[in-house]
Formats: C-alpha cells, structure tokens, sequence
C-alpha cells in the first residue's frame, strides 16, 4: 500500500512555514505499514493543484492532500476537486449542525454564512466529520485510487488523520507492516563508519535496508525492514525478531561508536548513566559559554544529577570561581591541558559534584594562533581520582565548532562514567 | 524565474526527519527574485528520482535536488543523474586534492577510496566545489533547463546555495531586482502587531509587499519591493528609496517592539549596547541552564562584555555561589521575585558585573505547583542601583519555555540597559 502526500498553500513555497505536517503524517502511515513513496507543495491556484493532484496520483494508490479547506478567498482547494472530479456541491444539513455546535461549545457567535460555505461539500466525497474544527475532511474513491483532503491546520490533521483516515485505510487496503531500528553513533564520520560495516551492509537481505542520517557530529544508522516490492518474513513477529538480530549485530560491530538506539540524545544517556551510579554532575565551561550545561538540563528532571555550572569566560572567573592557578594562565595560557584540568578540579569543588567537565578553546573567528588555531579546543572531564585530557581541533565556523564541542564533550563523559576507552583522533 | 526544489532520502518520506532544508532554500531563492512553483520529496531509488526529476522539470525553469550524494550504499542519486542524462564519470584530481586536504584540515585519516568515489564526477556536470564536506554539488545545463545537484547535510546545503549557486542563477538568469526591508520585532505576537500596523498594511503600494515571518518569542516584518508582476518603479535606487522610507514608518509605529533590522540578533544587540556603554554583563541561571549565556557567548567577541555566569540550578548554587539567603528559598521558594532578586544582585558581586540577569522558573514539565504551575518563569536584571524584576507565564513544553525565555530575558536586558519601559503582560 503506497500513498503520496500532498501539501497545497503559497506558505509553504516561500519558506514562510517549515511542513511539519507531512513528516508527522509519514509517521503515522509508516507505523501502519502504508508507505510514504512521495511528498509535495504546491500553491494556492487551481492549476497547480489539478497538476499536483495528477503528478501525485501517477506514484501512488493512496493521495493524501492537507490545507486550502478554509473558508477565505485564498483557499481553493475544495473548489477545485469538485471540478477535477465533477462533482456538485450539496448543502449538508449534518455538517451545518455540527460546525454550529462546535462554534456553541467554543462560545463564539455563529458566522452563518461561513458555516453555510463549510457545509456545501462534494456529492461524490465520504465526509469526514471534523469535531475539533470548521472544514470537514473529504474520502474520495476514484478509479481504484483513493484520495483525500484534510485541513491543514495541525491538529485538525491529526485528528482526522487518527480517528477517521487511518481505519478506512486499513479497512480498504490488507497493509504490510515496515519495522525500523535506529542506533545512533557520535564523534565518527559517515564514511568511516561504512567502511567498518561494509560487510554487514553487503550481507543484509533485499527485504532489509540501511539508512546513514548524519547530523553535526552524529550519524544514525537505520534498519528498516520488509520494503515494499521486496521479498517479505512470514509475520510481523518475525521480521521484528530479525530487525533486533540485525541491530545487534552491527552494534556488535561499531560499539565504541554506538552510544545509544532509537530517540536516544547524548545529553540524555549521561544523564541515565549519573543517575544510574547515583553521582552529581557539573561543567566548567569557557568557549562553549553555557552550551553544554544548556544541552544537560533540556533533559526533564536532570536537577536530581546537576546541581549548576560555571561559566568562566575569563582569566578572572578561572581562578575566582575555579581555583585555576594564575601562573597556569600566564605560562600554558587558558587554552591548554594544564589550565582545563585545573579547571575540572576547581569545578568538583566549586559546584560539589563527583564528576566535572571542563571546556576551553579558540571558537573563532578571532582569536586564534599560530601554536593554538581557531578551533582547538582542549576538554577534561575528573572524578578526582582520574583526570583525562584532550585536545581537538575543530573547523573556522564559531556557532558549529560550539555544537561539535558539545557532542565531543558529552561522548567524552559518557565513556569516562562507563570507564570506555576514549580514542582520541 | 521559476524553480522546483526536489529532496531525495527515505528519511524524509518515513517523517524520520523533518525538511528544513527546503524551507530555507525557499526563502533564498525567493529573495533573490526566483518563485519556488513546486516543491517533492522522493525516496532513495533511481526509478523514484528519475520520475521526481521529470516531473519537477515540468513544472520550472530550475530543479533543485538535494541529499543522496553521500559516499554509502544508500545514496543513489549521482549515478542516477550519470544515467538519466547520458554522462560518463571522469576522476576529477582536482576534486580528489581539495576533499583530501578536508580531511587533513580536520585530523582525519584518509579513507581513500572514499575520496576516490567522491572525485568521480559525470562530464556533463559543471562541478560546485565543496569547501566544507565531501561531496560536490553539480550543476547540468541540459535543453534549457538547469539541473542542480546538492549534498542534503544543511550546513553544505547552504554553502553551495549561497556560494555557487545563486551568483550562477543570477549571472545566467535576468532577473529584476527584488529588494528586502527587514525590521526585528520580539515578544508579541503576529495577530496583535496586524491589528496595530492595519492602517500601514493597507496602504502599501501594490509592488511593495509585507511579510509576517513568525519564530518563537519573535516576529520579523519584511517589506519586499518589485514583487514580479507588479509595476515596478522607475529605477533600483528608486525602490531602495521608497522601502528605507516605508521601513522608517513602519518601525515608528511599533517602536516599542522593534529589537533591530535584517539579520540583527537579540544577542547581537545587546551585545552592541554593553559596548557601547562600556558595560560588563553576566547571567545566573537556573531554568534556563546555562542557555542565556550560550547566547550571549555566540556573538564573536562576547568575550569583550561577558566575563561569566553561574548555572545555579540547586538551592544550594543558590547560596553558595550567588549569596541567596536560605530563608528567602524556604519562605518564598526559588522560583519567586524575592529569590531571582537576591540572585540578580549576587551575580553583579560574584561576577565582578555592572549588570546581571537572573532567571528562575519551572521549564516543566514536571516542577509544578498549583500557585506555581509549569511555565512560570522569574526574571530579574539588576544594576546595583535599579533592580527590576518580571513574572512570566509560558506554556508547557521544557524546549520551548526555555527558548522563549531566552528571548524575553535577552529583551528586557536590553530595555534596562537602554532605559526603555518594560511592559508587561
């Protein structure tokens, strides 16, 4: 079962709106083994939207539409499906009822000639009945194709979507499910990671494929099982069983990669681990400015394992706050392995935690060195009894050499708090 | 001028990821003169993108692909396009040297075949040089139409765009001058800002155009003047002339609202007033854990203003660091004016600052209470002689309370700091 998304309004081509609709809509078709084979926008004009509709219609079984169902002048979606599908308008006494109930339950006065414009609908459409909204949704069955129309607003979507699209669908259409996996990897790029797998990518069956999403720092790497057109395990159990045998085996294969599996963040699984061994947490930052305390404390609850941070962006608020020695500074400067461990001591004490991070580096675009160019950035995480140091060297970009910092730093945690191994490139 | 972006990967279509990427390239594109008419997103095989790509070059003059020229298995879309248009790949030395030295500049071994895949170019393609990734974008001139291909990592993405690609359409393509006025607006929202510039909007000539560009806690307003099809003016400094004068009216009707213009930044001006003043500033955190100073700590030379900040995300921080009094914790809580006042005052002391921020709330989405539900958020800034402190009540989500707290601490510290009213709400 395969459907194409179809997105209508002038917003979304001028990248006045970023469609967040349709990735949610994939989701949800995907948990329902319909897949997603195509996606697209057009604007607000009928010509567009017949072409949309045609184009969409030749990729898929399913064409699912979202926006132009409000009741202003720039909407025409509706109006352009009568006439692509010759259809007649038909006043609907029941959607009018029920759009009057819903202006009474939110206690707004009835716009009735809106209501009456919502309630003219298609007389080849199943309606939709919309209980959070205004515009109903529209099922059309056509030639062996199915197409429908929601409104575009999120929740509207959503709501008609779940309640009302999805069951039909799966009513109409016998649906075979699709499984994903997901493991997440940090500090390692893309192509090294291939070749370290290349092997069990080769060896994986057709039914079985493998997706490299790479983000600043992180790549997650993505099993999705039984996809269509290929050759499909008997059930869903089994392709479920296969799917964790596969994700086993390439985690097997990249462990000192893998720091977690599906929605896993970094900042999340140090702050699982902390609580795990029951041990406080704090940061002594200097060119990352906050970032990484920021990164910890987005987890909710994660006051039970970091009590603060210092941010000492100067000479001064190294040794006021952190205790660093002034002739460190002067002799090996901030930038430096002395003046970072110097640092994660100072913060143990200052903030009484067990574990400390400390940060220091050149984040650009000034500043730099021969000795000490844009982007080094020395790091220590302490326990008091081990201290381990280390020094990268990141690109020229300010903003992302503070996001790369923040993924090296906490993966550095993480692997001091597990006792792992840390390589250092 | 008319273009069709078209995004390949099976992580858009399963809703793994959200496209961004076409968002912001709809925006550049529209500013330079060039209407998106359409946009897909197709999956990872060459019999999809082979359809994507026909049927995109039926709707515009220019397709613009992006994603899937990644080294691994599961990219496809170079060889499809070697394919599709008839091309040969030729080893590029050139391509070969510069993704070497990449790799050099940023400490890697070389994984040489890798590189060698990714310097095999098809001979038809105009190669667009990637200074900041492996794969180069490629440019197709083919029956009138342009073809361009593009790496789906955003950072590259936006590399290429602006550096190779747009000079090129704009050197290849005429296109009449498109010209932007953007002023900055923060805390208040769109349909208010509407209401109070009402009169303004409908007065607009009709080649003048306004935007509303919504984020979170901010509202952009950009006037674009000579929208294709509308009359134009006499001449390009004509235009210029009217859009200065038109953005001079507009801003002295919401001066109030207006932080700055085109690609100011909250942090950014705020920044250029402690300058300007010769002030230096800090932050103590708790809610927003660091996030204001990673801000503030963003703008290149920060370091000039901004010795520091203290996370105090525990009551105890709280005493320790800043000097909050345990009896104002326990009578009136941390999250209470009497607290983020003591905190306000405690940074200027512990941070050596002529002016600080305090923040202090319950970013959820546990935390809360019946007289303090989640989203309640103190703030403070104080500067020895005035302390003003302010009560805001945002929503539920942790990511978001944290955000626009950011932008509505960064907005009062600038009207302290300017001696503007704060008005609250």
């Amino acid at each position: 079962m395969t459907a194409h998304l179809l997105t209508i309004g002038d917003e979304i081509l001028i990248g006045q709106i970023v469609d967040t609709n349709s990735a949610w809509m994939s989701r949800q078709l995907n948990l329902n083994g319909i897949a997603v084979v195509g996606k697209s926008s057009v604007g607000d004009t009928r010509q567009a939207i017949v072409a949309g509709i045609e184009h969409a219609a030749t990729t898929a079984q399913i064409v699912i539409m979202t926006g132009g169902l409000g009741p202003t002048k720039d909407d025409v979606t509706k109006a352009t499906l009568v006439e692509m599908f010759g259809c007649q308008l038909v006043f609907q006494q029941e959607v009018y009822d029920r759009i009057a109930a819903y202006f009474q339950k939110i206690n707004r006065p009835l716009p009735v000639e809106l209501i009456r414009s919502q309630a003219m609908l298609p007389d080849k459409a199943v309606v939709l009945p919309n209980k959070v909204g205004t515009a109903s949704g529209m099922w059309f069955d056509l030639d062996g194709k199915v197409f429908v129309s929601l409104p575009g607003v999120p929740f509207e979507m959503e709501y008609l979507l779940t309640q009302e699209v999805l069951p039909r669908l799966k009513a109409q259409f016998a649906s075979r499910p699709i499984v994903h996996r997901t493991l997440q990897t940090a500090c390692e790029g893309e192509s090294v990671i291939a070749k370290r797998i290349e092997t069990f990518e080769d060896r994986l069956p057709g039914h079985i494929k493998l997706a490299y999403l790479p983000a600043l720092g992180i790549v997650r790497l993505r099993l999705s099982g039984n996809w269509p057109g290929e050759v499909t395990p008997n059930s869903e159990a089994d392709l479920n069983a296969e799917l964790d045998a596969k994700k086993k085996e390439l985690w097997a294969l990249i462990p000192d990669l893998v720091f977690g599996e599906e929605e896993d963040s970094l900042q999340g699984v140090v702050g699982k681990i902390l609580r795990q061994q029951g041990r406080q947490f704090g940061t002594a930052e200097s060119c990352t400015g906050g970032y990484v305390a920021h990164l910890i404390t987005l987890v909710p609850g994660s006051s039970d394992y970091f009590p603060g941070s210092v941010v000492s962006y100067s000479y001064e608020m190294k040794s006021k706050l952190l205790g660093v020695k002034a002739s460190t500074l002067e002799i090996f400067g901030a930038v430096s392995a002395e003046a970072v461990a110097e640092m994660a001591e100072g913060a143990r004490e200052t903030l009484g935690v067990d574990v400390s991070l400390a940060i220091s580096g050149i984040a650009g675009p000034g500043g730099g060195m021969p000795e000490k160019p844009v982007g080094t950035v020395w790091m220590a995480v302490s326990d008091g009894e081990r201290t381990q140091v280390v020094k990268h060297l990141f690109g020229r970009d300010r903003a992302k050499n503070i996001q790369l910092t923040g993924v090296y730093a906490l993966n550095m945690v993480r692997k001091f708090l597990l006792e792992e191994t840390l390589v250092t490139t």
